[in-house]
């Protein structure tokens, strides 16, 4: 019997994790490619929710998925603090090593795009250090700019226009230069500094030509449209705001 | 029986132009949301290819479609002339507007994402302008930069890097100026300009933190990693860089 374990030991071949954007919420929006890797894997894994919510992610796929098909949540916590970051994400690509060392192939579901400001890099980087040579493989989707810019009619860019996108962290100086050469710029997570970029579009006339785009393409998707009577606004964490700095 | 027609006329709906967004290449891209669009209207629209040869959005979705579904190809043509541009757009919107008047919904196909420097804000913008009111939806897709980053396994964006996208036409003195500021800068179409652009990431010490996608996703796709061998390249028309320029 030993033997025979060892044998089979060596014919399992290692599972494969597979990183699957499933777009900003509609679940419709899922690619054709990540919904079939989605529905033939035995684990699908995804970012925990906070307070025993389910994640987001979790909630797009859900009409998806199959009941043989296990459920992982892996816990990323929402901190500054290095240290307990890399020992979130060891944590959680050891769980994931867990069923690709018996041979199963993991797909990690992420909100958005796998590849823009996404925790499945992490999670991946994470386990290719684990694990050199594992294998791992993104499928593109659909990222929240461009669902915001649908949603709301309008291209996002178009002929030579330069865009920036910036994620949460920016100063307001920071901002001014932006604004000073950019066509088109994205503010991602724009809750915790809204007011004072209101202050910044304001100064430069631009209030005409922002959008603001809570939960795009989720079935309470609000857009502002026009910012110039809104100098506050209470968001929550999945807004953006696009500034059309120059129409040419 | 004139009475009969004219009554006909009145309760017939005008139809309602999609643009769908197709992703770069992989027929697979396609969002389940644009795939239930595209297989349901009577009319498909694409961009005309060049020299007889069909269009690329063409060629993605081709399998995509039935018999009996009419295919409209739309001549955009590749000049710089706005005024040559202006009239190739009304014959387009004229020509979607033809079946959109009889009832018919009209999916326009586009690749990458129709929000993302796509010939569907010309021709959207356009029918709108000639017909206002016209029923018009934007349905998102992959963008070229993700699709390259996933085929090229490596996080476009993470944390808090500021992301730039210059299209094909800038100044070396516009590159130097983003390089000194963003994290991460894509470069579209850069065939045009890759020997300049080489030179400039070579006095900066990037070529190693570059790479070139030419036809991401496509079965001919080729990739870069490094570009320090490779101070000129032979490169199609949908060719990217991307440049790595902190990796915090």
């Amino acid at each position: 019997m030993t033997v025979g374990n060892t044998i089979l030991d060596c014919i399992v071949q290692t599972g494969k994790l597979y990183g699957i954007s499933v777009g900003p919420g509609d679940p419709e929006l899922i690619t054709l490619k990540g919904l079939g890797i989605l529905q033939r894997v035995p684990v699908v894994a995804f970012p925990a929710g906070v307070k025993d919510k389910p994640g987001m992610a979790q909630l797009i796929v859900k009409q998806w998925l199959q009941p043989h098909q296990l459920q992982l949540a892996l816990t990323f916590p929402y901190v500054q603090d290095t240290e307990i970051l890399a020992q979130a994400w060891q944590m959680a690509a050891s769980q994931v090593w867990h069923y690709l060392q018996l041979g199963q192939d993991v797909a990690f579901v992420s909100e958005g795009d796998v590849s823009f400001y996404s925790t499945f890099s992490y999670l991946a980087q994470t386990l290719q250090h684990l694990r050199p040579g594992v294998d791992v493989e993104a499928v593109p989707g659909v990222c929240s700019p461009l669902a915001a810019a649908a949603a709301l009619g309008v291209p996002l860019t178009s002929r030579d226009q330069r865009l920036v996108v910036l994620p949460a962290l920016y100063t307001v100086g920071e901002l001014e230069a932006v604004l000073d050469w950019a066509d088109v710029v994205v503010l991602l997570k724009v809750s915790s500094v809204y007011e004072q970029v209101w202050q910044v579009l304001q100064g430069r006339g631009l209030l005409e030509r922002s959008w603001v785009v809570e939960r795009a393409t989720l079935p309470d998707m609000l857009v502002y449209v026009g910012l110039s009577d809104r100098p506050t606004l209470k968001l929550p964490y999945f807004s953006l705001l696009i500034v059309k700095v120059n129409n040419n």
